[in-house]
């Protein structure tokens, strides 16, 4: 018998500043919204929080873009700087147009702008265009931290997922995205699963950890600083351990090409 | 403050034939489960159970392969009959390769095989290999007939979303993804929003029916015919209007080509 999947907002999480303690204050709101941490819980955090308190907030003023960055940013019409940064953080360069700059990301995967984030940023000297946010260094790492930080603490066994909003090729709007996970397989193998009449399924691999970042997202909103954490509960697959680089589509399989 | 977003499974729909009366099947089952229909509500249906319903089941050894159809087959490795099917459904094929047809439906959306089914078919003489489901002709329409009967039949406002498994440009893995709407828009608008810091959003359009077909996708599995209706509660965004045209890339918007 299946059974719900529920997915709690954490209200009340603190603005996060460089060198918070993350996995204290998500501890702390979890206590505040009457939520007790159950083993097979997944936390589920936007990746603006996680990157914030790792402090990878970058000033534009102090970057020196590149000729190739000022040749994108031409033809991107974006910042030279912000396409500096872009480029630094990509392992690759996909797609150029007027306001459109798609990268494959150091860390694999393709999206817009490396994630690079220039809304609601704050640096040391207060708020303003001039900050953007970079994606952590190791979001996979990221995640684990976090999950052992927790279970460390509540002695339960958890998964931790950081997610970004992405666009997708073929249909219009983001839709909340794995960057990073933990403690749970990213793409599910449904290999020699059967259906109800003894067929043997063909669509074999399931995006799982995407569409649960598809259903947290949908809580935390565009404005995702509000409520930039989630708790889901009745995640139908086992925990286990898992990596953002399952869902890493290789060169010789891209549809993009 | 936000609410949970909760989806219940709605376990013990029988098995689904042409000209059965899925509306009033569902009803049943969701009394079945205990739930009571509440405004705001959205019943998540897979596409498979639709088309059943609505008898979309063609048998391949009937069908006629055109010379492009046979072309096609050779180059992706499948069925001539079968190819010949998804080019009906089509209204420009977009990659070949072997194992892989990317078409544009006649709907708009870009999938594999114009979301023809092979898998868990039975046809009148029974089950096999020979017999393939096609999507609904009018996704659209299918959900908003169910939305009204159901409406009529409860009194409460709902909106109803009809789900497929899509696989992605850019990651592995397939996950939910919407084909038919109604009640809601497919996409959200959030432009002229701010976020905390007063700025106002720069990713203004959130894919969020795509969003929960994600999550809705994640408690039917693969084996969709098990679980292949869900309802959700707690969607975040106001009941209205909608369409999966909301969600078709326009040409000239087009990042495959």
């Amino acid at each position: 018998m299946a059974v719900p999947l529920q997915l709690f907002p954490l209200n009340g999480l603190p603005m996060i500043k460089p060198g918070d303690d993350l996995p204290g204050l998500l501890l702390r709101v979890l206590t505040e919204n009457n939520l007790r941490i159950e083993d097979g819980d997944i936390l589920v955090l936007a990746q603006k929080i996680v990157s914030k308190a790792e402090g990878r907030i970058y000033k534009l003023s102090e970057i020196e873009p590149s000729a190739e960055a000022r040749r994108i940013a031409e033809t991107t019409e974006k910042d030279p700087a912000f396409v500096e940064l872009v480029l630094r953080e990509s392992a690759e360069v996909l797609r150029t147009r007027p306001g459109t700059l798609i990268v494959r990301h150091k860390l694999g995967f393709v999206c817009a702008n490396a994630g690079i984030d220039h809304s609601n940023v704050s640096g040391p000297e207060g708020t303003g265009d001039d900050y953007v946010l970079l994606l952590p260094v190791d979001p996979d790492g990221s995640a684990n931290s976090i999950k052992e930080r927790i279970e460390k603490e509540t002695g339960k066994i958890i998964g931790v997922l950081i997610i970004d909003s992405h666009g997708r090729a073929w249909r219009l709007g983001t839709v909340g995205t794995t960057i990073g996970i933990a403690g749970f397989h990213a793409l599910v193998d449904l290999r020699g699963w059967e259906d109800i009449y003894g067929y043997k399924l063909r669509i074999t691999q399931v995006a799982a950890a995407d569409e649960l970042a598809g259903a947290a997202s949908l809580i935390m909103g565009q404005a995702a600083e509000r409520i930039p954490a989630v708790l889901a509960r009745g995640y139908p697959y086992p925990l286990s351990s898992g990596s953002v680089q399952e869902l890493v589509r290789p060169k010789d399989m891209d549809l993009f090409r």
